[in-house]
This record gives C-alpha cells, sequence and structure tokens, in this order.
C-alpha cells in the first residue's frame, strides 16, 4: 500500500532566500513557483527522480504556515508517503482508527489533502497522496 | 546530482510503541531494527520502494537523539537525499562554500556520514548518501 516518500516540505521564512540556497546546493534550478492564495501559501519545487522537495512561506501576514513559523520557526513541516489507492488507504487507517485530518468519513468522495495526524507518527504530519 | 529523497529519520521517545504504530499505519511488518551503542542510538527501519523512514530513540540517557528530544521533542531529524558521488556531490558543496557537517575536507576520504548543515537549508538537517 505505502511506497516510500513523494515529498518533505519545509517551511522557510524568506522563500526567495531559501530558493536561491538551494538552488545553489543543488545546483539546478527551482522546477517551478506557485501561489495558493486562499491557503496564505507560496511555494517553490525542486523535483528530482520520483520525489521532490517543496519550500513553503506565508503569503501575507495569516494562515497556517505563518502559524507554523511563529509557533516552532523553520524545518520539515510535512512528509508526503506515496499509496496506490488514495480511497484505499484512508479507508484501512480509518478501519484501524488511525488519525486523520481531512478524511470526508466513509462513503464520500475525498476532494482535499488527506494527513495523519502528528500524534501517530513520532510528530511528523504525514500527507498521503497517490503514487 | 540530487537524485531524490533517500530516507526520512523520525526520532522517537519511546520506539518500541512507535514502531507498532507505524506497523499499523503500513499494515507492514519493520524491516529491520538496528542498535548504534556507541551512538547511543537505536534504530527501526521501513522500507518502501526507493526510499526508507527509519525511527531512532536513544540508547541509554546519553547521545544526540537524547539530546535532541530533550531540546526539540519528537519529529523529522532528518532528511537524507540520493547523490550519484558522494565524494563529487561533497567537494562541489564544499567549493560553493556550503557549511557541511562530517567533510573531511580536501583529499581526504569520507569516513563516516555528511550533512548539510540545518542553517543553509531552513533548519533541516540533509545527509547525503550514495543513492
Amino acid at each position: 500500500m505505502f511506497k516510500g516518500v513523494d515529498h518533505v516540505v519545509i517551511a522557510v521564512k524568506d522563500l526567495d532566500a531559501a530558493v536561491g540556497r538551494y538552488e545553489t546546493i543543488y545546483g539546478a534550478p527551482v522546477s517551478e513557483r506557485r501561489e495558493a492564495e486562499a491557503a496564505g501559501m507560496k511555494m517553490a519545487f525542486f523535483r528530482q527522480g520520483s520525489s521532490y522537495v517543496e519550500l513553503v512561506s506565508n503569503l501575507g501576514d495569516g494562515g497556517p504556515i505563518a502559524k507554523r513559523l511563529a509557533e516552532r520557526g523553520e524545518g520539515v513541516h510535512l512528509v508526503a508517503m506515496k499509496v496506490d489507492d488514495l480511497e484505499a488507504a484512508v479507508a484501512d487507517l480509518r478501519g484501524k482508527g488511525v488519525r486523520l485530518v481531512g478524511d470526508p468519513g466513509p462513503g464520500n468522495p475525498i476532494k482535499g489533502q488527506v494527513f495523519i495526524h502528528p500524534s501517530e507518527t513520532g510528530g511528523v504530519l504525514t500527507q498521503l497522496v497517490k503514487g
């Protein structure tokens, strides 16, 4: 069911500075940049082989990343794991009593992102992605 | 040069409890367990496809993981990235002035683990592994 690490999201205070530093480290330009205005986030992606690193910062003053940076500073925000079948994985985890975030509940289609709550995983917000 | 995520190391307080929880989540038994007495660490590995998740806890009272858990609690301890050629990657990063941990210096063979310092990467200790 689980097929390995899909991507790692790293929260940074200054996205442009971090992109520049990662471009130097990787010796390669950023793959893509995106803004998610509704979520108050801006992102930069570095794709490598079958996985990628995503840098994320807050867009504006509010939103979950601003909160996370204020509370815990920079660092790994979440780890995303590939699963064969997202619906089946969520149903399986729900059935085992694993605490999820974004689970629409039995019989409902998954519309957004689904995560395993950090309390289940040693403090690591774990996204499930079809891969 | 960089080829994606090799593994993610997660520091946990109670290794046995975390292994049990991850076995439930993954629906699969732990791949391997190991102890590194000199480093004061015990580890459990969950291999999946071309990457793996490693849980780590302290063995005894001292060591870097005990320190990390006391200071920052549970969570992602490091992210390891695959590189084609470890010696070449370390020389390249050194030449660019990227701060490294465990770099033996020009002309010396790499004997242990090499990391990019968290100050370079948005707070993420980043191991380099040949992969």
